[in-house]
């Protein structure tokens, strides 16, 4: 029997995460959130995190955690209390991965979004519906794309960084890690770490540190 | 032999619908338009009206005309006229529904677009070319979206409202019924009922009535 | 034994055009580079021009250079120095191509494009990734869509012009020759050719000539 795939998390995020795997053929067992614990989403069980972490010690999991700073915290968490779990690249059907790609664990890569070939994606990241990123691109664990953010060729990611919806990237730059581009934004410089920066072109409108709000 | 599938109207819009129409494998058999009757379109003859109503009563039809209140008043007076005449939903084989989707009768999703999981999607809307809406949105009946248009999470767009080309919804936000997002707008805000938005951020720039010219 | 193809360049375009290559299951055997001739790019050998034109006088060719003007001389100077060679059309898997379009020679169509139907695009063209052009379209000889750009119906783009990366052309709307949009711009109205164009709507900013640098 197909092992076990539990989704941590039960919010609009979660539900978009269970649609890729179900696109993935997964056998979804639960969601995790000991707030709507005893409640279903899509016909699954919700179950607490003690729960959880009691039953499904060997399962596949998948951090549905939108903000990427607690996403890193909780994936870390899982990842030490079950050392057994598998957390693996989850792959809609309907988007496309180029040549020479190279894709973390619990990253997950939601439906029409692209990666180009020559690109890597690390750990726990987000490529959410219709994002592309180009050749010889670089996504950092932890960072994210909206909904239709695009990138150039040969741009760079930081850790945790996110790229909020329908924003542009053009070719050869560089956003730091912990930063946060606003949605529709078109990015033509380098974006420091730590910053909010948004705007047509881009400009960098505050500084902000690991884990604070996103706008 | 398959059903014939007739489609009203003549223009852009009616060619794109013939082309999901084939990628359904659809039988095409007329396009309705009384001023081009006796020409073709794409090899198919355009025939009246009348010649239509009388001779395909229990046919499947679209209603091809991208004008969302004159689509409602047409299709109304189709189904009023043609009661045993059938309105199948058209969706591109490239475009992507999520899990938990409805969509309603007339609808047409045109190619590489996307409905997230638990959306609806009502009556006789239009998701052109590349648009997206992302989980738990609703469309409410002859809505649309003109090409490229994006939608993040949890968004509901009224009665006959259309959304122009290239532009960004944001998550958690409601666009009224009878109004107008001008193209490459992006909205972080409530739209009203009744009323022409655009810029980025979009702003409400006048009121108009439901029939009244798009922009 | 499969006909090999040989891609002209060695850059991120290149790598690009080599992901659809494989695709479309084309035996790569060579990029051509005179500057890193002996090195190899995704696996295969980079080649000298003279190497090239000497070994592969009936081989199959796409000319990889992202630069509309310097791809339209290279292409000629190939297409005179190797009459027995051969330009297909390449189109990845993933795009889609509406009915009725015609694509001419060595154009390339890169994932997740889209091509409306009736549409006609012409010689040694790009579509980049995410692109798309609706209905009723044109696209001349060497003109180009960055990732992302997209096209209402009924939009001519002229020869040797470039759409940049997420720029939104609104229907019915024609773009001269030898003209630059800007990246993440709106056109919502003609642009003569000859010039420098952008931003939201799209202003003319300044005259280029033919093979003048981009932005």
């Amino acid at each position: 029997m197909k092992i076990p795939f539990v989704i941590v998390g039960s919010g609009g995020h979660a539900l978009s995460v269970a649609n890729v795997a179900r696109s993935c053929d997964c056998r979804l067992v639960a969601f995790v959130d000991d707030k709507k614990a005893g409640y279903t989403l899509s016909g699954v069980p919700i179950i607490t995190q003690g729960h959880c972490k009691a039953s499904f010690k060997t399962a596949h999991y998948a951090i549905a955690i939108a903000d990427n700073a607690i996403r890193e915290r909780v994936s870390k968490e899982y990842m030490t209390d079950l050392s057994n779990a598998v957390f693996p690249t989850l792959v809609h059907k309907s988007s496309v991965i180029g040549c020479d790609v190279k894709i973390g664990q619990g990253t997950i890569v939601m439906p029409l979004a692209h990666i180009g070939p020559n690109s890597l994606v690390d750990e726990f990241c987000i490529l959410n519906t219709c994002s592309s990123i180009d050749h010889d691109c670089c996504m950092q664990s932890y960072s994210s794309l909206a909904p239709r953010a695009v990138c150039g060729g040969t741009v760079e990611i930081g850790t945790r960084s996110a790229i909020s919806i329908g924003a542009v990237i053009n070719h050869d730059l560089k956003i730091g890690s912990d930063s946060i581009i606003g949605a529709n934004s078109y990015v033509n410089s380098l974006i420091a770490n730590n910053v909010v920066a948004y705007g047509s072109p881009c400009k960098i409108i505050r500084s902000r540190s690991k884990g604070d709000r996103y706008l």
